[in-house]
């Protein structure tokens, strides 16, 4: 899939996660409070459907979305275990070394797409493994193979760090994820402080990567050194695995975990990953179900070469309105997609979802006016927004390959044009069965067309299946406790829009539950000049985390 | 009008050439016949159009496409003047000096868009100027002014070349037009042979520039110097114009041509030109006709920045569907534009149109073939096929800029998009007019859409008006007999799909009639690798030249 991962890794620009499907193998996948779904799930609007009607069966699901205030989360500091107080005063006391620790990392230009910061990316790996090691931590680095770089010749790939603390059966085992590379970063790109010396300004630690992903994986050495050096017993075994491919699409990720699946990530009860955002600024979240992907090349050929409009405009059917007109079926002005069954397998909608998402912090104006576009497709109504960010799929006509596309006028038939578009899935709907409707809704229109021309529509990759996971499980549960400790707030669920691949790979190879805990705010820019972290985050976070430990060591394993 | 002329200059890699308007200052344009039109013209298909009905005022214009045949052009060599017999015996037996003079003009590598080659340029002037004055022209070298090129500073334009012979009151004065410079070469392109340096093959002549338009500017050289050998007087007082930025869109010489209106251009009886090119590969042509261009720019925007369609797909209106559906209603699926009135003001098919088309010896299958396209507009149908071509308007949509244009997946949602169409302009339509109805259309299709995006729609420039002159004007019949003397045949009388600025300017400037007299054949890829001219085509126009000036010699002052 290494074509679409790399269209998501080198795309975001703000907030935008890994995302996977469910259970192993199988079709299913939950619903909000848990149950897998087999019967055809019917869907409630937004937006608007022919021959769409909304099926509720309200009975069972009823109650499910009043879980998360029934879980009676402890927000009073005062009740903190004393072992959490000592860990939370050691954080704050030790805050300023920990910046200076970030400092440090920030400072190695790890860019993994560039073929000549390959030896930071080395140097990088080092820096983690010293730490791990100073930390207690049983190493491997695994070589995970070579790819030919941009204007070079293949180069290995920085090794992963796979690594172990603690096998004592009777404790639950955490695999933490972190990457240590990131996106590239020049001054002259618009950066108001150089991008590889960690700047302080007011609240904010300015860097590249210090919010994508080396300040999360700080954060878990930090919290990790609370518990060793307050002599306070680690409740859970540790297994940390760190990549340096991540920005270019986690590289030889896929066959390693495959290849550990018996090995290094055997007895693994629970995943967590940090490199996601909150949805907003100020209010912490947690991140269950991200949409998947499948991205479409639709090709229209008339010719064997570019003709002159000049000499040939009006003898000859051209590709481009062909290719336009195909693509202008798409969609409806409102932004509803025309393909008729596209909603079929699209989850339910259940009775009091609607309340979870009133609930969630998240200010429509804000969304707007931060990403600088024109029109909300629902204006002032947030769960709308949410829904169809989240729960609905969505359809983006990219651009087109081969037309004139450069400034200035230019008199062209181009010969042949290829349309890019792409649809959001979510779930259940999965790659193979969009595949097969947008292919048959395509090919019954260009029937309709009558062209001479020669259509193509096929698919990148194999697509990007949906991931969501059950908010309601008990790590999700634990991770909630962790930031009642924290933070005093319960955080708000949420799901992502983008699509990541990496998830679908640990959930398939270990079995279990992905807990996406976010570090970061939404206004970090990630991949964007002047990545920032917010101290507060960076320092709160690592006490996130060191209590999600904890909050984990305290679960039966049987519940995981 | 220079976006429009280099949009033109760059792309033709066929035939296509020079274009202009009618008389000057006016709308009017003549019909076939010669006729000015004042009336509103009506329209025969093809293509069917809506709200269009077939007026033909069939009385008057009858019989004139039967002029040709009752022109009784002599086809005769016997009955060839002697001062011909003379000529044309000169120039065969000067044939191998002439390629040798042609070979030395192909060495300079005067390519007017490479700063580096600026220097060529004034080489090929001087070898020009030197050429000129030995055939008893008085000369001034015009200077037009600087431009800034490419990775270089402000450079001096090359100058352009007036040359005055003769100036008897009682004489007719001919006006030849020619350019200098050349499209860059290098072997790597695809030559197999040097670009630059004459290469005899078989019957063909390869080099740059060979057609394009140092084969016929040397033609007309050689055709002066058989006069002035074989001391046969001048039947014409002569003028020539050799510019050296053709290439690039004819810098400064709009400007010039103005200036000169009352001084160089005074007493100009006829202009002529052969920088274009014959219809097939084996039939003389003369060309009268050539369309006008709009281009047009349709620019949606939805945002400050582009966004990403996992984080926003679904939430947003974006900008791409809304262009595209724009797009996607400017023509049918078989071509027809959907622009309300847009054939209003095209020429009337005139009772015996057809005929003169049905008689054009063009090869619609090797039309085809040549082009590589898959389909025709009219398979089978040569005089629609034409008529598509030369006098009815067509439309083509060129690209979209600002979408993802390169290969691969992109997952981007683009914030502004600009979509590029043009339409080609017959006679009597303007692109004042064409600009109205076109921007009319954008704009209720717009508020048909109900978009809460933003849309802009302007034309690049002002336009190029349509050329089409009256082919039964004495001055084309000159050119007939010429080709007869030369040939032994009638040439067809053609038209051309492209259009050039230069034209109008001449026929502002001279309010003359102007002769398209080519030399080259289609296939003599002017601008591609491996551009030639048959050496038949080269001696034998060497002959239509000489017998041009004779016959011009003939008419009478008034007449023209």
């Amino acid at each position: 899939m290494s074509r679409l991962k790399e269209a998501e890794s080198f795309e975001k620009n703000e907030f935008d996660e890994d995302e996977d499907d469910e259970v192993i193998g199988g079709p299913t996948v939950h619903t909000l409070d848990g149950q897998v779904l087999d019967e055809k799930p019917a869907l409630a609007p937004p937006p608007p459907q022919e021959n769409e009607q909304v099926e509720q069966s309200t009975e069972e699901t009823a109650p499910v979305f009043k879980r998360v205030a029934d879980e009676n989360i402890i927000l009073d500091p005062e009740q903190r275990p004393e072992s959490l107080v000592k860990i939370f005063k050691y954080i704050d006391d030790n805050e300023n070394r920990f910046v200076q620790n970030l400092r440090e990392a920030v400072g190695i230009q790890s860019i993994s797409s560039w073929p000549t910061a390959r030896i930071e990316c080395y140097r990088m790996v080092q820096f983690a493994a010293d730490r791990l090691k100073d930390l207690g931590f049983e190493l491997e680095l695994r070589k995970v193979g070579s790819k030919p770089l941009k204007g070079a010749d293949e180069v290995a790939l920085p090794p992963v760090i796979l690594g172990t603390r603690g096998n004592d059966p009777k404790k639950k085992t955490v695999l933490i994820y972190g990457h240590l590379d990131v996106q590239p970063a020049e001054r002259s790109d618009g950066w108001y402080c150089e991008p590889f010396y960690l700047t302080e300004e007011g609240n904010c630690l300015y860097g590249r990567g210090s919010s994508d992903d080396k300040g999360p994986v700080m954060g878990w050495f930090h919290a990790i050194e609370a518990y060793v050096k307050n002599s306070i017993r680690l409740p859970v075994n540790l297994k940390i695995l760190l990549e340096s491919m991540e920005e270019c699409g986690s590289d030889g990720l896929d066959k390693l975990l495959l290849q550990q699946k018996d090995a290094f990530l055997t007895n693994v009860d629970v995943v967590v990953m940090s490199d996601n955002f909150w949805l907003g600024k100020t209010k912490p979240c947690l991140t269950y179900g991200l949409r998947g992907l499948c991205y479409f090349f639709c090709e229209v050929e008339c010719g064997t070469k570019d003709l002159h409009s000049g000499v040939y405009g009006g003898t000859v059917y051209e590709a481009m309105p062909d290719l336009i007109w195909l693509m202008s079926q798409l969609s409806a002005a409102d932004g509803t997609i025309l393909i008729p069954g596209i909603l079929d397998k699209v989850c339910p909608m259940l009775p009091e979802e609607e309340e979870l998402y009133k609930n969630i912090d998240f200010d429509l104006e804000e969304y707007q006016q931060d990403a600088g576009f024109r029109a909300l497709r629902f204006p002032g109504n947030k769960t709308a927004t949410l829904m169809n960010r989240w729960r609905f799929p969505s359809l983006t006509i990219h651009g087109i390959q081969g037309a004139f596309d450069r400034p200035g006028a230019r008199v062209v038939i181009p010969r042949k044009v290829i349309g890019k578009f792409s649809i959001r899935l979510v779930p259940n709907q999965d790659p193979e069965s969009i595949e097969q409707l947008v292919k048959t809704f395509i090919k019954a229109k260009w029937e309709e067309r009558g062209s001479p021309n020669k259509m193509l529509i096929y698919m990148a990759d194999e697509g990007l299946k949906p991931w969501c996971a059950n908010p309601f499980h008990p790590s999700f549960k634990a991770a909630r406790q962790a930031i009642g400790w924290t933070y005093s707030q319960i955080p708000d669920m949420i799901r992502e829009g983008g699509s990541v691949d990496k998830l679908m790979s640990f959930q398939e190879s270990t079995g279990k539950n992905i807990v996406l805990l976010p570090m970061g705010a939404s206004d970090d820019r990630a991949h964007a000049p002047n990545e920032k972290i917010n101290k507060t985050n960076y320092i709160q976070g690592t006490k996130v985390f060191a209590a999600f430990l904890q909050e984990i060591g305290k679960l039966e394993k049987a519940d995981l």
